[in-house]
């Protein structure tokens, strides 16, 4: 089987003016989740799609499904997400391997908020995954980056071998359950992206290109250019 | 002294659409340059700032200041920018030296494209520069960064000790200078940050907050945002 999964758990707030949790905040009329989940059923390969969301907004998304007509599809099966985003991870791991026992089936993790990933990135994933295990999307690094402490560059590494690690992140089943159980309680505390927990127990990661409209929401700023972005693609 | 520098060498004309080099591409009725050039011409710190351009663009850069009636500010001071960013660095360096002669005078860098420059973080980057002799304004990363290969994962940095180097990126002149003098050719093809200049070279360099809109333009989809950005500043 080919498991979609969006990792919806966040509960922050922190955005300005808002009051709801980022995944929920308003998209050109249509909240950020539900853009995500329609590029997500677009894609005919999963044959089911988790999504990850805190107990406390449950009946909250429910309802936005059902206002956007999306309650009826057979597709989406609603399950807890955990307090970080690795525990959603790993809720997400457990309900595949119940739901078809197979470890070679291929689970693809995408964020809530990032509302414009393609059907292209998204196929692309899956394959690369089923064929190699593990992939990532990525897109070369723009900014200089530097390793640094609170004051002052401790080194700099050279642009062209990094990376901007984006979603989704694509895995067989087996791969990513077995990387998880192996972590430690201080690497769950650090790591921020799913590739990250195979890379760090040994299992080869693929890059597969992604795309720099894919940009995940965070900030207002995002949102300001999220609008934009989908106005210049004439959405009304 | 205080120099103030705006590195606009580029000739590059990659953007969609546009058939000029990036910093005079139009943003919102004014060249991105222009934009660029009154944050610069806002700190009264500044008594001179250089721009460095290349030698085709120097009668039309001529011809933008004059239109928006920046053609007498005694403060601009046009030099030739070089091939890659590094020869334009070296050549407003060359030029500082040879104006003033002192090498405790603070050069504060700059990019063209990057016209959301606010007053607040050049007049720190100054004054830190001038404390401690080198520094560049940072935000942390906010995506996760890998390093790669053509096809794959090959490490995974702990994203908390990385920033992103944005600009200015400012120096006493003397430690630039110095450190230019001792690049290698190799070195001078890989580095992509004025700090890795002087960092390479054994100097500490200081971070300072940048912000996240201090953009650079590069990419069509950065010319949206920046667009909305001054939209939603009321610019008309």
């Amino acid at each position: 089987m080919i498991f979609g999964a969006i990792l919806a758990g966040g509960i922050g707030k922190r955005m300005d003016k808002h009051n709801i949790p980022k995944q929920f905040i308003d998209l050109c009329g249509k909240p950020i989740i539900i853009h995500t989940i329609e590029r997500m059923l677009a894609v005919k390969e999963f044959d089911h799609i988790f999504i990850a969301i805190h107990s406390d907004y449950k009946d909250y998304l429910k309802n936005i499904l059902s206002q956007y007509g999306l309650d009826n599809k057979h597709e989406i099966i609603i399950i807890n997400g955990g307090r970080e985003r690795i525990d959603s991870v790993q809720n997400v791991v457990d309900a595949a391997y119940e739901l078809n026992k197979n470890l070679d089936d291929v689970i693809v993790l995408h964020d809530a908020v990032r509302p414009f990933i393609s059907k292209t990135v998204l196929i692309n994933s899956i394959a690369t995954a089923s064929k190699y295990g593990a992939c990532v999307a990525v897109i070369p690094v723009v900014d200089t980056i530097y390793f640094y402490n609170s004051e002052e560059i401790v080194d700099c590494p050279e642009r062209a071998k990094l990376c901007n690690g984006q979603a989704p992140d694509s895995f067989k089943l087996g791969i990513l359950k077995n990387s998880i159980e192996q972590l430690t309680e201080d690497e769950r505390k650090i790591i921020t992206g799913t590739a990250q927990i195979c890379r760090s127990k040994g299992y080869s990661v693929k890059t597969i290109p992604g795309d720099y409209q894919n940009i995940k929401i965070t900030t207002e700023n995002d949102l300001i250019f999220a609008e934009s972005i989908l106005k210049k693609r004439g959405f009304k």
